[in-house]
C-alpha cells in the first residue's frame, strides 16, 4: 500500500525532537505554578534576546486564537473596530474569538493586493471612516497576518509602510505570526526588523505549527497593556499552572535559533514542491516564499492524487491547497512530485 | 543544606511518568488537527467507559479556568446566575472568568456547612429568590466543588441529595473536578455514582494538578450542550490544534486507574501528615480526605517551618496550608514531620 | 431671512399631536412600574389587533439600536453570525451593539441588488458557509431592514421568499422596522403580510421617525424567546419604570392607523419632491417608495442648496440625501423645489 | 368605594406639571437628532451650573439601571470588581446589568452599618483582597448608593471620608443617585459638596423617579471616561435621535430648585407619616431622612391595610415598606394615617 504524504496543514505535524526532550528535562522538582519559575523566566530573557527588546513581557497561550483573540481584546476598547485584510485568519476562521473577548469589538476587513494588505487600502479605509461618529465603531488596531493564510509574505519595509499611516491615526499595530517564524526565514530579515522596528507592538508567536508541543504566546512591547495582559490571560484560562512545561518549549523553540531552521526546512520543501510543479508544467502564480501553496489542479486530477496517497484541502472547485512543516522531507516531495507527475500523465 | 519539601500546591507537582511517556510515544507521524484524530477518539472512548456513559463528550482545554467558565457559560443564559458555595474556586479565583465567558452572568456565593454546600443552604437561597422577576438574575446552575478549596469532599449522597433539589427548580447541575480523582479516591465510589447518577451533568475533569503536563477536560452528559460547547470552546481559543497531545494525556490518565492511583497516593501521603500532625499534638479539626490541610501552627512556627525548608503558603494569621501530591513520597512526609515536630519543640 | 427647510433626518422632526396629547393624558394617578399598568396591557392588544397575531409579546424599547441589537442577541447564540445586506443599518450603524448584546455575536454583510438582499446572494452566502465548522461563525439569523437605509422597500413577496430559503437552513428572521410604517404604507399590504406572513419572527416596531415622542418596541411572534427578552432588555436598562407613557405612545401610533398615515404623508411628500426633481431635469434613479431620496446635485448646486435654506446631509461627492417625515407639508416641498430649481438655473 | 393611596413607589407616580409642559413646549420645529440640538447644550449648561462644575459631560439615558451599569462599565476595566454595599440596587436588582456591560465585570457586596457603606468595612475589604494576583478581581470602583434602598441617606462628610480611603487604592467613585434629589434635600447640602467635592467622579442623576417623564443621566466629572461614554451609550441603544425630549426634561427639572422642591415634597411627606406612626405607637427604627419607611406592622394588620385601600409591597414577614413622592399630599398622608389607625385598633 503506498505511504501517505501529508500536505493537509502544518498543525499536522508533531513536536520537533528538541522540544519534546526539553520538555522531558523540566520534569524535574517542584515548580511554583502560573509563571513564578526559572523556566518562565529564562523563556522571557530569551524573548528580549532574540527580539533585541528588554521590556518584552511573553504570556504563553495553548492556541494561535488565544494569542491572537486576548491581544487584540487588550488592545481594541470594546466600541473599536479592528483592521485587518478580508482573508486575515482572525476574521474568518475564529469563529468570532476577538468580538466576544473585546466585548463586542467589530472586526472589518479590507481589500488590498492579493492577501496582503496596502497603504492605499489602509487609506481608502480611513477616508471612508466617519472619524468621532458614536454611530461607527472607530479603527483602533490594525491587524497584520504574516504569512497570510494564502501563504503570501510581507517584507518588513511593507509592514513598516503600512503600521506607520495607521499609527498616524492613532491604532495600535497587531501581527499574527502564527506562522511567524516562517516569514522571517523567508524574508532573511531579523526579529526585531519584523516586529518593533516595523511598528508591530503586539504579535502572537506562533509555535505549535512549527514543532511546539502545546503552546504559542502572546509577545508585547508596549508596557501599558502588561497588567491588561496579565488578567486578561488569566480569565479566559490560558494561564497553565504548569506553564514551565509551555515556557521550556518557547526557550527550546528560539533557542539557537531553532525556530528559524525549522521554518527553514519547511519553506524548502515548499520550494522543491512548486518548482518541482512548475517542471511538471502546472500553473502557479509565483514560487511562494513561506510554506503553503494553491494549485489549480482540476478535480480529476486532485481526484487521483488522493487515490495516490497525497494528503490535502481542496480550497475551492479544481484548486488544492498545499502546505509543507518542518517533517517535510526532500524525500516526500520528491515522492509527491512523482505521484503528481502520474496523476497529470 | 537541607532539602525542600514541597507542599505549596499539587500545581507544583510534575508530570507522571506514564504520561510523559505517552505524550512522547503519540509524536509519530501527523495526524489531522483539532481533535479528528485517532487519539482523541480513543480518549473519548475511555471517557465513555471509566464514566459508564457511551454518550458523554469530552472538550480537552488547557486549563481548570478554562474547564470550568465554558462548561458554566454553556449552562447558563447570559442573564441567569449560578450558585455555589462562597468559597468556591469559581467564584474566588479565577478573576471572574465565568461572568466573562457567559456574558456577565452572575455568581452568588451561598453559606453551606464548612466549605460545603448543603440541602439547607441551597432551599433558603431558593426561599431568597424572586423567581420570574426580571430585576433579578434566575438561578439557573448549581455548582459543586469536591473536594472543595479547603479539602473537604463530597460524599455521592450529598451530591445527589443537592443536586435533586436544584434540578426541581430547573437548574442545571456543574461540578469543578480539579481534583475529582481525590474525591473519588477518597470515597471509594464509581466514577459515575460521583457524577451523573448523582445528577451532574457537566464535570471539569481536573488531570494537571495530578500528573498530566498540559490539559484538563469538560466532560458533559447533556446531548444539548454538545454544539455549544463545541463553538464555545473554539472561539475560547481552547481547542488545541495538535489535540493528540492533550488527548492521550487524558487516556493514560484515566486507563488501568492511574489517575486514582496517583490520587490515593496524594490521599494517602496527607493521611500519613496529618495523622503525624495529631501526633506532634497539633491541632486540625479532623483529619483531611482528599490531600489538603490548614493548621494552625501559629506565625513564629510557621517562621521555623519555612526555613527548615518547608514549602508552603500562609493562608491566614498563624495559618498554613499544606497539599500533597502524587510526587510526595512516605519519606517527605515522615522528613517533614521530623522537620516540624522540632521547629514546635 | 429664509426659513430652513428640513430634510436632514426624520429623526428631525418633533412628535405627532395625538401621541403628545396621550401622553399628557396618561398623566393620571398612579400606575405599577415596569409594565404592569393599563396602558402596556392595552398597547400589547393593540399590537396583537393590528398584526393579527394573538400570542405577540412586545418590549417598548426607547432607541432603534435597542430594538434591532437586543432582539438579534436574543435570537442568535453568541457563537453565530448573523447575515444582512452589507448596507444594513445594525452592521454600519449602530456602533457594533449587537456584536457587544450578543456576546461577540458575528455580522456578515452580503451584497445583493441595490440594497436589498435577493434569493440568490443569500444562497450564495450559505454556498460558501462551512456549516458545522467550528472554525467558522455559523449563520443563526437573517435581518432584513425594510425600507433600506437607501430608501428601498422590500414587498412582502420578496420578504418571504428570501425568509424561505433562510429557515430551510434554521435561520431565524429579523425584521428592522426602523421605518416600518412606510415600507407598510408604501406597499399598501397588511402589517401581517409585513411580518410573520412573510417568515418574520421579530421586527423592530420604530415609532420614533414616524411620530412617537421616545419609543420604538420589539415585537416578537416566538413564544420561545419571550422570557430571553424579558431578561435581555432589563439588564440592558431599557425596561422603564414609568412603561405606561411609552405603552400609550405605541397604542396611540397604532390606533385607527395614525402609524399609516403619518408615514404615508412623509411618502407622498417624498413622492411630490422626487417627481418635482425629475421635473426640473435632476437625476434619481426611480421615484422613491418610501421617504429617502439620493440625489447627485454635484458639490456646486449643493453649496447653493444649503446657502438657500436646505437642510439636508451629503453623503459622497456630490450626492445629498433628502428625507421626508410625516411634518413635511405640500408646501414645504414646492418652496424647497422652487429654492431647487433656483439652485440649477 | 375607598380611594387607594399609593406607597407602592416613587415609580408610580407621573410627572411632574412643570416638565410636561415643557415637553410639549420643546416640541416646536425640527432639531438635530442625537444630542446636536439647543435643548441639549441648555441642559448641559444647567447641570454645570447647579453641579458648579463647567466640563462636565451629560449622557441622558432612559432608565436608572442604563444610568448605573454604563457608567460602571466605562469606570472598570472588565477583569476589574467593583465594591457596593450588599443591599445595593446595582447588586441586587438590575439583573447583571453591570456585569453584562462591563464584559465580566464582578460586584462584590461588602457588609456595613444598616444599609451603608463604612470606612472600616471598605478598610477591611481591601485588607482581605489579593491585590496584583491576578486569580483575583481587582476592585475598580467603589459605587455608593444615597439615599439606600432601605432609605437611608448618606451625609457628604461619610461620602468624603468613605471616598478618600478607596482613591489611596486608585479606585474610582460612584455614586447610583436614583433618588439623588432626596438625598441632597435631606442633607441640605450643596449638590457639588454631594459629589464632585466629595470625591465622586461620576453619579446617575435620578429624575424619573422624581417627576420626569422618561430619561435619568449619566453625570461624569472625569474627562477622561468622557469618549468611552459616548460610544458605550451609543452602541447600548441609550442614545435616543429625539434627545431634545429628554433634555428639556433634565434641564427643566434641575431649573430654578424643581428637584428639590418635589424631593423635599416626597421627604416632607414621609417626615408627616412617620411622625405619626410614632404617633400611633407603630415601630420605627428612626424617622426616615429620605421618602421611605420600613415598618414591622405583623402581617394581620398588613391584611387590613391593603383592605382599607393602602397600597405599599411586602418586604419580609410581618413588614411592609412605604414610599412616598412628590404627589403625596398632606392630605393623603393623614387620610393614610386614620386608616392606619383603625387598622391597628
Amino acid at each position: 500500500m503506498t505511504d501517505e504524504i501529508e500536505f493537509r496543514s502544518d498543525n499536522a505535524a508533531g513536536v520537533a525532537p528538541e522540544i519534546l526532550a526539553a520538555v522531558a528535562d523540566a520534569n524535574r522538582g517542584s515548580a511554583l505554578a502560573y509563571g513564578a519559575d526559572a523556566w518562565t523566566e529564562r523563556m522571557t530573557a530569551m524573548v528580549a534576546e532574540v527580539f533585541e527588546h528588554p521590556g518584552v513581557t511573553v504570556h504563553p497561550v495553548s492556541t494561535g486564537t488565544a494569542a491572537n483573540a486576548l491581544a487584540l481584546a487588550a488592545m481594541c476598547p470594546s466600541w473599536g473596530s479592528i483592521l485587518c485584510h478580508e482573508t486575515a485568519h482572525i476574521l474568518n476562521s475564529e469563529c468570532g474569538a476577538t468580538s466576544m473577548f473585546s466585548g463586542g469589538g467589530v472586526m472589518r476587513g479590507l481589500p488590498g493586493h492579493g492577501s496582503k494588505l496596502t497603504v492605499a487600502a489602509v487609506e481608502q479605509a480611513f477616508a471612508a471612516t466617519r472619524w468621532g461618529d458614536p454611530h461607527h465603531s472607530q479603527p483602533k488596531v490594525l491587524s497584520f497576518t504574516s504569512p497570510t493564510d494564502q501563504g503570501e509574505v510581507y517584507q518588513p519595509e511593507e509592514l513598516a509602510a503600512i503600521a506607520a499611516v495607521a499609527r498616524q491615526r492613532g491604532l495600535r499595530i497587531h501581527l499574527d505570526g502564527a506562522r511567524l517564524a516562517n516569514a522571517i526565514a523567508a524574508t532573511g530579515c531579523s526579529p526585531a526588523d519584523y516586529t518593533w522596528r516595523a511598528g508591530v507592538e503586539v504579535f502572537s508567536l506562533g509555535a505549535t505549527k512549527n514543532g511546539a508541543l502545546s503552546t504559542d504566546a502572546i509577545v508585547c512591547f508596549d508596557p501599558s497593556l502588561a497588567e491588561e495582559l496579565t488578567y486578561r490571560t488569566k480569565r479566559a484560562g490560558h494561564v497553565a499552572s504548569k506553564m514551565r512545561f509551555q515556557s521550556v518549549q518557547i526557550e527550546t523553540y528560539l533557542r539557537d535559533g531553532l525556530w528559524l531552521r525549522l521554518a527553514g526546512q519547511a519553506n524548502a520543501a515548499m520550494h522543491r514542491l512548486a518548482v518541482g510543479l512548475v517542471g511538471l508544467g502546472v500553473s502557479i502564480e509565483t514560487v511562494p516564499a513561506a510554506n503553503m501553496v494553491f494549485v489549480a489542479t482540476g478535480d480529476a486530477v486532485a481526484d487521483r492524487l488522493e487515490v495516490a496517497g497525497l494528503r490535502f484541502y481542496r480550497t475551492g472547485p479544481g484548486v488544492i491547497r498545499l502546505v509543507t512543516s518542518f517533517e517535510t522531507s526532500d524525500a516526500a516531495v520528491d515522492d509527491a512530485l512523482a505521484r503528481i507527475a502520474a496523476a497529470l500523465g
